[in-house]
């Protein structure tokens, strides 16, 4: 998931604790996500919840993520998640330091090595500018820029600030060249996600927007447009 | 689980975030444990982690455990465990305020109406008497008394510190009759059962003394003996 | 302080991190405290900010709270408050477990440990009835049931929600005959603290009703009438 | 403070919450360093706990922070600090995201934008390289390398591990040029210091050393030799 990886976009849903994407329904909202991803051949990713990670890995194909992965190894803990669990059930990935679940910068850095340590991909989320370049510093696979105020407000970073998306590319680009970018909050159209890409994000992460859709796919769809309209 | 249950201990098994108990192995302990306490008739539990509540429950029918969840209602909550989604995945009952997961004390409170609500019974841990009586006042259905220090430690709580439990036990029941008490910490032998047991203790949790033994269904075999010793 | 001193209700004005009573006008607010409690002859205390206990304490004699103290001894920690230094400022006691600096339940009852080693008196906040009879358990000298929904309200918790007041008081009696217990949440008249006595509180705790007004003075002199009444 | 103030190295003294170092006995070590750094015409200053903010800064001239400050402006927040109470209290600068009180990372920009916005300089603490440059990132006055496995260990960092120190300094300049840069851990000696300045830092941080020394102003004096060696 180089730089340059322009033509391939990633959508990354994030199932959160809604009741609309827990237990049966987290599998079939992933399964119905793998399938306009397969019609669009735009590359989606669920992040279910930890109990659902091991069903929805085994109905679908796409990259599934936990929503977070503690910084510890594998021992005396009770509660938490380490990432060699998530990677047997099926998890490919993780998210880490969602403004839903921050974390401690030194905990950031510790995440990040444990999660790749057990094999998995890293997407850290970032609150702010200064935040996204620091947890670009880490040496994660992606950096999620979402200001906190716009999540679930319905409207999109991409279009109400563009220019902490394009800030955040710039300041993460100059301390690290090669992390992808994704970019969240507020993101519910095709034209939304084409404005993030325009921005200089490699994709969006996204949560009610498509979670709390009547008709998800839908949406999707219209996400799958608005990548396609960026590369005409 | 009512306080006399004296005729069915329960023996509840934390697997932690042991590898020993990820993934496939947790699978296949919880297995194990299962048929020593159909071998002996006596009342066993899995306390396994989130990741693998599905496919333990999907394979034992014994109650199975979450270690935690969070007190929260489902919504826009990233990387927490609704009582919900444990219940979805199979989990029948869960831990709250193990003293590797504390609670803020109003925390406590909500986790076990948030867990109760979603139809999990409840396991409230407490690190000493008072905190032992204060848990019990938020009317879980069991209470585990477990003096961290002596947690892994190989030495048993009902055998190092008897009137822990004693004393637990007499201030628990003064400001709740009907909560059922569990010991833990330490706990490696039939002997510490039976200890346990004979201090008003209505079962045991457990931890690296099943899961990091050379054979867990040895250990537990010598629980059991404990057991019956004590109701002959 | 004993259960029965009603002929001492006690009046602790928690000045929070309020700019109208950060540093000097910390001392100058407890100087008109001071004032209007000796006038009327009731037991009047203030919580003011960390860094302005040792000013305070020195210019008047009522008692200067701290409003929170970590459950920690003397050593290698940093940007934590130990009781000692508390005391050493001139603190005669420590508000533990605030809802706006709540505790781990296991901590709660360390930090008043740690309080009452350093000769601090201590009052335990709670929020809801059951987490009331809980924090007694601890054996502090003071619990406070405050409702962290009328905080700050105007709406009294005598007034509003007097069961909350009642129901507290009986279950925190029959855990612990012994503690003074206080109220708080909303309270801005004289009237209600005169409730708040009627139904068992030996006091009250307040912030903003106070230190908020345009002239703290008169409703401070209010509370008093209210307290006479009751006595009447 | 710019990059180039190698003609003013800066010692600053944490007295964590060390009995040594609390209420008159912070008062009379302060006054200690500031003679010895007067006669050796070496900047220094001092972070006494919060209590003795007031008490310290009334009785030396020398800059006095506070170890900590909360993320938040004034108003209805409870056992916290705010940046204007310390600078109410005296207070010119602050620690933020010591080890031993690790914040988040929103919190750490949070915190030196509250702490700016009052008026005091901010001392960004950071346990790693990669976190070195990340709190860079946030503006501060000075960024503080310490690794915590060698904080109170008589080892120093700038002589156990003086690569850390020259990554950490490289690294940092390549976000932030003009950031101050302070090492510390485990420094107890002149040579320590000395090491530290050929190394690139600007000064250091520095605790039990200091503050656990049977006599604490032999080792600032000896420190003294080292910035006086290091500008031979």
């Amino acid at each position: 998931m180089g730089r340059n990886d322009f033509s391939e976009p990633f959508l990354l849903i994030n199932f959160k604790t809604y009741l609309e994407a827990t237990g049966k329904r987290a599998v079939e909202l992933s399964r119905r996500i793998e399938q306009v991803g397969e019609s669009f051949n735009v590359r989606v990713g669920v992040a279910p919840q930890f109990c659902d990670i091991a069903s929805v890995a085994s109905h679908v194909q796409i990259p599934v993520f936990a929503q977070h992965v503690d910084p510890i190894v594998p021992g005396a803990h009770t509660g938490q998640i380490i990432a060699e669990s998530v990677r047997a059930a099926g998890g490919s990935g993780t998210l880490i330091n969602h403004s839903e679940r921050p974390l401690l910068l030194v905990d950031i850095e510790k995440s990040v090595e444990c999660a790749r340590a057990a094999g998995l991909s890293t997407v850290v989320c970032a609150a702010t500018i200064s935040a996204a370049a620091a947890v670009a510093l880490t040496g994660p696979d992606m950096v999620a820029i979402e200001p906190p105020e716009l999540i679930g407000s319905g409207r999109a970073v991409s279009k109400e600030r563009p220019e902490v998306v394009s800030d955040s590319v710039r300041k993460i680009r100059s301390v690290n060249p090669d992390v992808k970018i994704l970019c969240g909050a507020g993101i519910t159209t095709g034209e939304d996600v084409y404005a993030a890409l325009k921005l200089g994000a490699q994709g969006v992460l996204v949560a009610s927007g498509v979670v709390k859709a009547q008709k998800p796919e839908d949406v999707l769809l219209d996400f799958c447009k608005g990548i396609r309209k960026y590369h005409l």
